[in-house]
C-alpha cells in the first residue's frame, strides 16, 4: 500500500496522527487499496501523474483552498482567475498538454475552484461542428488563450427547446457576413460561464437566415470584448446575471447583440454551410448540431459530476467512524455512529452508487471515443444510441449524485450544515448539474423517444427478426420476458444475472406500459403531441427505469473482467450488489405491479441488502480511501484523512474571520437594545 | 376578492400591470381567494392585522430585503440585528406584546430574516421547565431584552443524545452554587443562535452532579457576557462557529465554560430541584425536560419550515404560468409550462402538501394548546402522544417541505439557481430544519417507539378491549384490518375514507411487521438494543407510513368542517386527493406488497391522479395567490404576483453591483493571460 502521506493536510502536527478510531478502520485491509485506486485512475501510471500534478498544486500558496468559505462572490471570482492565470503558467513552464492529463488532474485538485473553463466547451463544439480549417484556426487561439471563449446558447426566455431561441443570424450576401442580433429583451443570451466579465469570444448558437429563409440554430464565432482593452465591442451589451446558488469561480453573463457583424467564415460549418452568394448546404442530420452538447455531457461525468458525490461519501463515512453517539449496548462506550443500521443505510448505497457511476461513466466514455470519429466522419448511425445514452446517464447521475450528496450532508447532523464540513458547496454545486447542458426532466424525455422508436422497432414483426439490430443498450427490448422471478431465498439476489434480469424485466414492462398508453391515446383520436404529453409522466418512469438497468449491467460487465483481482472482485461485487437490490427496494412497486416479485421476494431482497450492509460497513473508509482524494482538495474539517474531527473543526471555528473582529453591531444595536427597556420606565 | 394592491412590488411603475399570461389564470376563479386567505389566517380579523403590519414593515426601508442577495455573512449579520432591534422600538411604540400575533407577523413579512431569535426557544424552555418564581424572575427580562438569550444544547461532539452530553453542573453545597464545566474540547457547547458574537445569558443543558450523585441533564442560566460591555464574563470563552450553508443572519457559536458558578436558584426547577443541602428532589418524568423542545418544534412548523415550502411553490407556478417552452401543437405559439404533465407532477404535489401540511400543523397546535397546560401541571398522561405528534410531524414536514423546495427550485430550470429567484436561500434556509431541534432519523425512530408501545398495546389482548385506551392518532391500530382495497375503478380513489383506510393499512402492516421481526430477534438471543438497530431501517420506514397517514387524517378531518364554503372545500378536497395518492403511487410497493393493491388498482390510482392533475392546474395559481405573500416577502424576480419575470430579472441583474464596478482582475490576470503566448513565440 501506498504511503499516505501525499493525503494528510500540511501544516499542523497533529495532523499524521490518524485518530484511534480511523485508525483502527484500515488495520487489517481485505483487499489493496493502493489497488483499487490504480484501476480507478485506470492505470497506476495515471496515479503516479496525478499525485504528481497534485504535489506541485498543494505545495504552491496560490492554490490554497483555505479561505475559500470565507469570501465574496468578488474574491471567488478573482481568486479563480489568478489560479488559472497561475495553472496557465505553471502548464507553459512544464509543456503540459492542453487536453492532457495534467491539466485535467490540476483542476481535479482544485475542485474544478478555477476560471475560463467554458473555453473547454467551446473547444468541444469548434471540434465538433467546426469544419478542418475552422479548427486549424481557432484551437490553437483557443489552447494559447489568445482568445478567451464562452459557449452562448440559453436565453433569457429560452432554455432546452433550441428552437425556441430568438437570437437571428441573417445573412448578407452583399458583404458577405452575418448579422447577429436579439431582437428582444427574452433574447438575450444568459448563462454562458465566463461571459460576464471574462470572455472575449462567444459561440453564439443563433436561427440562421440565408436567401429569407430560416434553417435553424447554427453556431457563430462572434468577438464581444477588444483583444487591447477588453471594453464591450459596438453592439456588444455584456454583464454578469447576480449572484448565485454556488459557483461564484464562474462569472455567468448576459449578451445583448445589436446587428453584430461577423465574416461567412466565422458560422462553424462541418455539417452546414452558407455559400457566398446565399446558398444554403447541408451536410449533417438535424440532430448532428447537438453533438457538441453531447461531449460535454460525456465528460462532464467523470469531471464535474461524480467527484462530487465521491467526495461527500469521503467526508461522511469517515466522519461516521469517530462520531459517537447513544449507547448499543448498556455497557459499552458510545457506538461509532456508522454502526447504525440507519447511518449504513445513509451512506453505503452511496458509496456503492460512486462506483457504480465511475464504471458506467467510464464505459460510455469508451462507446463515446469508437463513434465520435465516425459521426465526425458523417456516418450518423451510432448517434442515436450514443445521444440516448450520454443524455441519460447525465440526468440520472446528475440527480441520484445531487441525492446522494445531500443526503451524506444531513448523515453528518448539524456539522453537515457548517460550511467548514465542504459538505454544502458539495450540494450546492451537484445541484447545478441537474439543470446545465439540459435540464433533466428534458433530457429524459429525450431517452424515452428513443425508447418508444427501439421498443416499436423490436416489435415491429414479432414472429421474425428485427429488420435492422438493435442499438446494444436496448437489446433487452427484444428477449423473451421471464414473468416471475425465480428466486426462493436471500441469497438468490446476490446474483447478477438474476438482479440484471430484473431490472431488464420492469424497464421493458415501463416502456411497453407506456407506448401501449401512448397508442391508444392516439387509437382514439389524441394528436401526437397531446397523446405524448398525457402519457410524459409515464415514460419519465420508463426512462428511469432503463436508466437504472443501464447502470447495473455496466457495473456487472466492468467487475466481470476484474478476474485477476479477487479480492477487489468481491469487494466491488458486494457494492454493485447493493447498487443493484437498493433501486429495486426504493423502486420495489414497480416490481410488485405485476407480480414478477411478490412481496415475499421483496423481503428477500430486503434481507440480503441490510446483510450487505453490515458486509461493506468493514470496508466503508478503504472503499473511500481508495478514491484518493487529498486533503486539501476535500477542503472538509469533518473529513481529513486523519480523522481529527474535532479538534480541525474547532480550530477552524475559531479562526473564522469574525472571531478575530470587534462587533461593530454591538455599539450600533445590541447595547442600545439592552438599555431600551429603560425609556419603558 | 380583495384588492391585490397590497401585494404588489413597490417602486417599479410596469409592475402595477399585470403580466397577460398570469392575468388570465386569475380571470374566472372558480373560488374566493381572499376567503381562503381568511381560512388560512384562520380568521378574517387576522388577516386585517397581518396585512396593517405588513404594511408597516413594507413602508420602512430599514425592512428592505433588496440587498439580501449581495451580503457578505457580517453583513447579513449586522442588518438582522439592525431589523430587530427597529422592529422592537415599533413594537414598543404601537404596543405590540411580546407573544401577540403582531410581532408574529412582523416576522413573517421579513421571512424571519432578523436576529435574535433564540429569546423565543429560551423562553418555551424558561416557561416549560422553570418554576413559577423563575418565570416571573427572568421572562420580563427578556421579553425587556434587558438580557439577550440562547439555548445551549448541543455540544461540539454530542448532539441529539442527550445523555452523552459531556457539560457538568457540580453543586456546591457549602457556597449553594452550581460549578458550570466543560470537561473537555468536545463538551463545548456547538451551534446554539445568537451566541456567538449576541448573548448575554444561556440556557446550558448540563449533567446535573449533586451530592457526589449524577442525576441526568437540567437546564441552568448561565450569564455569559457583561451587561456593562458585552466583554465575556470569567471563565466564558465564547464564539462564532464559521460560515454556513444558510441563516447568515444568526451567529450560531461555541461555548467554553471553565468552573462557571451560578447561584442555587439558576437551575430551572418545575420538575426537579436541590435543595440548599444538596438533596435532589424530583417532581416529573424523566421525558418533562424534553418539554422546551416539543413547544419549540410545534411552533416551528407553521412559522419557519412550512412558510418556506409554500413560497418555494408560489414562485415555482407563478413562473411555469410565465414561462413558455416548445409546443404542445405545431401551429400554436410555445406552451406555458404548467400545461406539460411533467411540470403539474413537479409542483402540484408540493401545492398539495403545503395545504396537507398546514391544516396538519394547525391541528397539531390545537392538541398542543389542550395538553400543555395538563403538562405544566403535572398530569403527563398526553406527554407521549404529544411528544410523538410532535415529533414526527416535524421530521416529516422538514423532510418533504425540503425535498419540495428543491423540486421547486430545480422546475424552474436555469433561473431557478439564481438567487435573485428567491429558490435557492429558501433551499438552504429549509434542509437546516431536517437537522436542527433534533435529527429527522433520531426523531423518527423516537415515533417508531411510540408506535411499537401502541401496537403491543392494541394487541395485548386480542380478543378483549386493551386495558387502556389508545391514544387517538394511533387507534387504527386497534381497528379490523382490510385485507384488499375495495376499488373498482379510477374514481373510487378519490374517496377520503377509501385512501385514509389504505394509508392505515399499510401503515399497520408496516408497524406490525417491524415489531414481528424485532420480537424474532429477541426471542432468538439478540439483545434489546442489538435488535432494535437490526430492525431500525424497517421502523424508520413504518414511522413515516404512520405520519403520512396522519397527515391525510388531518386533511381530511380538516375538511370536514369546510362544509359551509362548498367551492373552496371542493377545490381542497382535490388537494387532498392529490396528497394522499401522490403518497400511494410514490410509495406503491408498500400497498401492493401484501396484495392490498393489485397492480391494476394501483394504475386507476394513477389515473385518478393524473385526471387531477388537470383539474389542480386550473385553480393554480388561485391557490398560491392564497397564502398571501407579499412580493417583498418573496423577493423573487420569478415570483412577483404581477408575473413580469423577465423584466424583473433584467433589471436586478443588471443591478448587480458586480456590474457597477471596474473588473480589477482584467489587469491582474485577464491581460497577462490574454498577452503570455507572446512568451512562447
Amino acid at each position: 500500500m501506498g504511503s499516505p502521506v501525499h493525503r494528510v493536510s500540511l501544516g499542523d502536527k497533529w495532523s499524521r496522527q490518524e485518530h484511534p478510531d480511523i485508525k483502527s478502520e484500515r488495520r487489517v485491509p481485505s483487499f489493496n487499496v493502493e489497488r483499487l485506486t490504480n484501476i480507478l485512475d485506470r492505470g497506476a501510471q495515471n496515479t503516479a501523474i496525478r499525485r504528481k500534478v497534485e504535489s506541485i498544486i498543494h505545495n504552491d500558496p496560490v492554490f490554497s483552498l483555505k479561505n475559500n468559505y470565507f469570501m465574496t462572490q468578488n474574491e471567488h471570482y478573482e481568486t479563480a482567475l489568478r489560479k488559472r492565470y497561475h495553472i496557465q503558467m505553471i502548464a507553459q513552464r512544464l509543456g503540459w498538454l492542453a487536453d492532457g492529463c495534467e491539466l485535467a488532474y490540476a483542476f481535479r485538485a482544485l475542485s474544478g475552484d478555477v476560471a475560463l473553463t467554458l473555453n473547454g466547451v467551446f473547444m468541444n463544439a469548434l471540434r465538433s461542428l467546426g469544419s478542418e480549417e475552422q479548427i486549424a484556426k481557432w484551437i490553437p487561439l483557443c489552447e494559447n488563450f489568445q482568445i478567451i471563449t464562452t459557449y452562448a446558447q440559453t436565453e433569457l426566455g429560452h432554455g432546452s427547446y433550441l428552437q425556441g431561441l430568438e437570437t437571428e443570424a441573417i445573412y448578407d450576401a452583399a458583404t458577405q457576413e452575418f448579422v447577429i442580433h436579439s431582437p428582444t429583451m427574452t433574447a438575450a443570451k444568459w448563462w454562458p460561464g465566463d461571459m460576464g466579465r471574462s470572455a472575449t469570444h462567444a459561440l453564439v448558437l443563433a436561427q440562421l437566415i440565408c436567401s429569407g429563409a430560416r434553417q435553424g440554430m447554427h453556431a457563430f464565432i462572434v468577438p464581444i470584448r477588444s483583444l487591447q482593452d477588453h471594453t464591450p465591442l459596438p453592439g456588444i451589451t455584456v454583464g454578469d446575471i447576480g449572484p448565485k446558488m454556488d459557483l461564484e469561480n464562474i462569472d455567468n453573463g448576459f449578451l445583448l447583440l445589436d446587428h453584430v457583424r461577423v465574416p461567412r467564415e466565422n458560422m462553424l460549418s462541418r455539417f452546414a454551410q452558407v455559400l457566398p452568394d446565399g446558398t444554403y448546404v447541408k451536410f449533417g442530420t438535424a440532430q448532428s448540431n447537438y453533438l457538441g452538447m453531447v461531449v460535454t455531457r460525456v465528460r462532464l461525468l467523470l469531471t464535474s459530476i461524480l467527484p462530487l458525490l465521491q467526495k461527500a461519501c469521503v467526508i461522511a463515512v469517515r466522519y461516521s467512524v469517530v462520531r459517537r453517539q447513544s449507547r448499543l449496548r448498556p455497557s459499552d462506550p458510545e457506538a461509532k455512529i456508522l454502526d447504525y443500521q440507519t447511518q449504513q443505510q445513509k451512506l453505503l448505497p452511496h458509496l456503492a452508487m460512486s462506483y457504480a457511476f465511475h464504471f458506467t461513466a467510464v464505459s460510455l466514455l469508451e462507446f463515446f471515443h469508437r463513434s465520435y470519429d465516425e459521426i465526425l466522419r458523417k456516418d450518423f448511425s451510432l448517434l442515436p444510441e450514443l445521444h440516448a445514452l450520454s443524455t441519460g446517464m447525465k440526468a440520472m447521475m446528475s440527480e441520484l449524485c445531487t441525492q446522494g450528496a445531500e443526503l451524506c450532508r444531513r448523515a453528518c447532523g448539524g456539522h453537515g450544515y457548517s460550511k467548514l464540513s465542504g459538505l454544502p458547496s458539495l450540494v450546492t454545486q451537484v445541484t447545478a448539474s441537474c439543470t446545465y447542458e439540459g435540464e433533466n426532466t428534458v433530457l429524459y424525455l429525450q431517452v424515452a423517444r428513443f425508447l418508444v422508436k427501439s421498443y416499436l422497432q423490436a416489435k415491429v414483426s414479432p414472429d421474425s427478426a428485427p429488420q435492422k439490430p438493435l442499438p446494444q443498450s436496448v437489446e433487452y427490448l427484444a428477449r423473451p420476458v421471464l414473468a416471475r422471478c425465480p428466486a426462493q431465498k436471500a441469497a438468490d439476489f446476490l446474483c447478477p444475472e438474476l438482479y440484471t434480469a430484473a431490472w431488464a424485466h420492469a424497464a421493458a414492462r415501463l416502456i411497453e406500459d407506456s407506448v401501449h398508453h401512448l397508442q391508444t391515446l392516439t387509437q382514439s383520436g389524441a394528436d401526437q403531441q397531446e397523446a405524448w404529453n398525457q402519457t410524459s409522466v409515464m415514460h419519465l418512469q420508463a426512462a428511469k427505469a432503463h436508466c437504472y438497468y443501464i447502470t447495473v449491467k455496466s457495473f456487472t460487465d466492468a467487475l466481470e473482467k476484474l478476474d485477476k483481482e479477487p479480492a477487489i472482485q468481491q469487494v466491488l461485487q458486494r457494492l454493485c450488489d447493493l447498487f443493484a437490490l437498493h433501486g429495486i427496494l426504493t423502486n420495489s412497486g414497480d416490481f410488485l405491479h405485476d407480480g414478477f416479485l411478490s412481496g415475499a421476494q421483496v423481503d428477500m431482497a430486503r434481507k440480503a441488502y441490510l446483510d450487505l450492509l453490515l458486509l461493506i460497513r468493514k470496508d466503508a473508509i478503504l472503499l473511500t480511501d481508495a478514491f484518493d482524494f487529498t486533503d486539501q482538495c476535500l477542503n472538509s474539517a469533518l473529513g481529513c484523512y486523519d480523522g481529527n474531527v474535532y479538534r480541525r473543526l474547532f480550530q477552524w471555528a475559531r479562526e473564522s474571520p469574525s472571531n478575530a473582529q470587534e462587533n461593530p453591531a454591538y455599539e450600533k444595536y445590541i447595547r442600545p437594545l439592552l438599555q431600551s427597556w429603560r425609556s419603558k420606565l
